[in-house]
């Protein structure tokens, strides 16, 4: 399934320019749904994608693949990324003491968060990364996020999208079966997901309108050791080769459990941010997940020898979003 | 399937204590489910609750059940509950300017919301509503919620419950056909909710572990004349006489698409307030949505003659909330 | 001290393009205090001005001129701006109840604020307002004020400026011996301010350096009568016409106890929105501050027949910021 | 001036109870200002005072006591407190842009801030801290602070209070003449205070009403050497044998260059935390800064051998707040 541009080789380390480029030149998706699109690869999930995904659903057991929301997060402050910052407007404690003046016997408590929309499981939409100041589906970027939001493809208009067929590749089980845990600077190459999707079976073949949850195992790691520079620092995940593969995958959406998706640090010895966002997401109008909690579905697939499920993942529609918390629900 | 202590001239309008206590006393869930529990009647969706509920998709067909999140929404800072505040880290317009400083043309858009997560279309946690200073199976307020958050029955607690068989119950278009719309103040009774089955047909029988909507239209008048008094004022919304019923249907949660769920001003002649709410949070450990947005999935229902589908509405675990802003997905 | 090109018929009501170029033009200050200036007129408050300042006090009386900070303020979410909503992250109820387990009987609360910086009593920063993309200085508003800030003329720049001689102007006194508050609409003209000055006495004399305050009397009204619409509505202000004036009396800020500073309406009849912040702001790099309580003041003034006094007004040196939220210190 | 309890060989490390008890029952102010106070010392600064204090303005040299208020500050996440976090609402690149929508060339830019209200420069509140289960002036905290803030000794009732004469004791330049700098653990007693006060001259000495700044270098070296703990860490600063010394001085207010006033490892060997916080706070009724920038103000103190000045360090008046951060200003 992998692209024609791609080969092991095929980066110049020393020419991100180019080879981001080239890439997006040759996947780019804009006008394929028409020039008012919003959705960019969300429209592959059609009705009977749902039909089918619902369909998988066979013990009906139901598995979140939400990291939690709290201080213990792996923000730093960088980028004025912080952790939620979750507070009372009314307690308990006030309710019992008699403090809140409601009458017969009520209390009450409510609650305040404060969040960047990046800060934990999440969601990237469309208006979270521009190519050379364009966004998704050939639009100037400073059309569409401004500091009002995102003017055109805000995330509100993914609100009803987000269910389809799941199916997980499980890099770090099948490439590190010793440990689950991919190291950091672990590039995945189209070769790797397709070997994994042979290892794992008919229940991982991957097609169009699914959403592709890839496990590196390095959340895992992190939960073990400490955060560390989990937000931002070194991790495995995918290669800008995997560019080709994404785009002739036809998915729906991917997502992974690391902080940015793919392969940290970038593949290239010169300065480099993220290569792959800048050519999948403003061009080919993929929709990317990051921070999900993969390690139990990863041990309930394995156990079962079956990848895929009913995935559910809505987005909150914060107007102009270019990006949304989410509790994911694989139902298997 | 209404409870025994159930009539209409049931409610003794000068007596909000004593009709509070009288129904919390009968219809109390306390220690069902073992003096550990967080969950309540979520307790009530299991296994196979989830695989009849996959059945139910039929046509593939998403509909959010939504409202937006925004400085739109109804919100006028009473008990400091203000709109969902959204503002970027980054923006479109500095990547298209070239202000962002990254390399090889990348660029980004960045966001943060400040917002109560009661604010819009939410899930109450069991935290959420005490009953003289007692919370959820038994256990004292200040013993649950402090200014650290629900330290016991946090939403985080719900982060895989949240898929189930909805059926809606579109009280609004089966007692007011003409306009769709209860009129504010009117108080929904059992018989109402019997009935409204009655004539929607069997696919709107309520059981064991189901996720109940009920559509009052009261969303669609605000949507047409403002929001006015929405957050707080007269409204349609169940009668304090539905605990029976509520508790009798053992189901697992229910929703509406109003502020405050049960009926505005409530239903007595002396200060009170959303007594419904006293009884069958902390008693019946009932998880209760509101401001959900009903008029799509009511036409949709209405069409097919036909009023339950699958319903996802993942929480987004934010630890020791008392509650949560969703986007419920229901798919038929 | 009025400008040359100010009279009372001055204004073609028909053309703010050409009436703000006019005056822009006339009163630009551009590099009068060199290429890399960041703080426009404060810069007029000098050594020799803060020790005059200080002889001021004689009797030791110090009048906040700080509206509160809270909920019950005006802000309604135009432009996203919403009252301050603070909340506490730990509280004396749980300390009392022995709920924050810290040792030897010490308990604590803690709290947080969430506000936009022009919510209340505030100073506006020379970042602010542009005229034409361009801010103050003859600097473009992209090389300014990004979504990282104001990182050229961010308030933290102003972090020790604010210490002058305060004189108060009081027009709602003076105008309206009876009630001391001008009517909304009402336009204060540089005729106006010097007729006030005369009839006030010497002690209201306005020179190089100071901070004036010219109370309307319009907060008092509000306070009076519910806020309305005091964010944004009709209020009495300043004039267009008195630009020339604020450029000739070399004052270092100026403040109201009104939202917008200027008359509301603005003086056309066709679309316009705050023309004299756009000639003083960016162009004379007048430091601006708005819903100050002059009310106070006004009453001490009057009672003693002396205008001026110690102002410190220090802002709060956010980085980057456009604002500072305020209480400003006036001592007589 | 120190108190008769306070000996360098009086406190017993085992015991922080007993040694906070002591010195609460020696010191406690409670009643000294009607059974309605809500401002503890800071009754001690009078009209009288604010005269004195405005007649130190020799020079006119205003100095900024503030730290800057943004995501380089030190915290960390510790009980929730993060850095401010500053976000754009307008920007000029989207007003250079023509993205506002404004008539005749106007734009603007507005910002946000959430931020706990002690996360840099500030003020604690008499609300701040409490004994066990009492606050200041012998009311229970439950009845003083709940989650709706500090309903009677809110940081509101201090707007027009903080204007006094300061005075700088420069410890860590009189201590450490080669470093200027005291090192982390230095626990400052009465001994060194009255030292300090003898070494810098008559200029220094501390009386009624006066606000006290103790510099102890250690912001200086955060400044040279990064953060590390300053937030909560090892640190230098008043010994809870000081409590006699700030009681019988009879000073408005104190405040120091660290994040927690007192010296940090606290002085026992068993878990303690703040003991002097504990004694001063609810029971002597004493306001404390922390984080003060300290540094120039020392640099300029020393230079002219004068250690007096004219103070302002109002507070932001957050209606039920428990602290406020504050830029203070120094006039020499």
């Amino acid at each position: 399934m992998s692209g024609p541009l791609e080969d092991p080789a095929g980066i110049d380390r020393t020419d991100p320019e180019g080879e981001i480029a080239r890439r997006a030149d040759a996947y780019r998706n804009w006008g394929r749904w028409g020039e008012h699109d919003v959705l960019g690869t969300l429209n592959l999930i059609d009705d009977a994608t749902r039909v089918r995904a619902a369909s998988l659903v066979r013990e009906g057991v139901s598995i979140s693949l939400a990291q939690s929301f709290d201080m213990n997060g792996p923000q730093k402050g960088w980028r004025r990324r912080t952790n939620p910052v979750h507070t009372m407007l009314d307690t308990g404690t006030d309710a019992e003491r008699g403090n809140q003046g409601f009458p017969h016997g009520i209390g009450g408590a409510d609650d305040v968060v404060a969040m960047p929309l990046q800060c934990s499981t999440q969601w990237d939409g469309l208006g979270h990364i521009f190519d050379h100041g364009m966004a998704w589906n050939g639009r100037r970027a400073g059309d569409v996020v401004t500091s009002d939001g995102d003017l055109v493809t805000g995330i509100e208009h993914t609100a009803s999208a987000m269910v389809s067929r799941g199916v997980l590749l499980d890099l770090g089980r099948f490439l590190r079966p010793d440990t689950g845990e991919l190291e950091d600077g672990y590039a995945i190459t189209p070769v790797d997901l397709d070997d994994c999707i042979a290892a794992q079976g008919p229940s991982s073949a991957v097609g169009r309108g699914d959403i592709v949850l890839v496990r590196t195992g390095q959340l895992a790691r992190a939960r073990r050791d400490g955060w560390g520079d989990y937000a931002g620092g070194p991790a495995p995940g995918l290669s800008l080769s995997t560019a080709g593969w994404l785009h002739a995958a036809d998915i729906a959406a991917i997502a992974t459990d690391t902080w940015g998706f793919e392969v940290r640090p970038n593949e290239f010895d010169v300065p480099a941010f993220q290569p792959l966002h800048q050519v999948v997401i403003p061009n080919l109008g993929l929709t990317i997940g990051e921070m999900w909690d993969l390690d139990a579905l990863g041990e309930a697939c394995a156990a079962r020898g079956r990848y895929e499920f009913l995935l559910t993942a809505a987005t909150l529609p914060i107007t102009g979003a270019v990006g949304s918390p989410v509790n994911p629900l694989a139902v298997l």
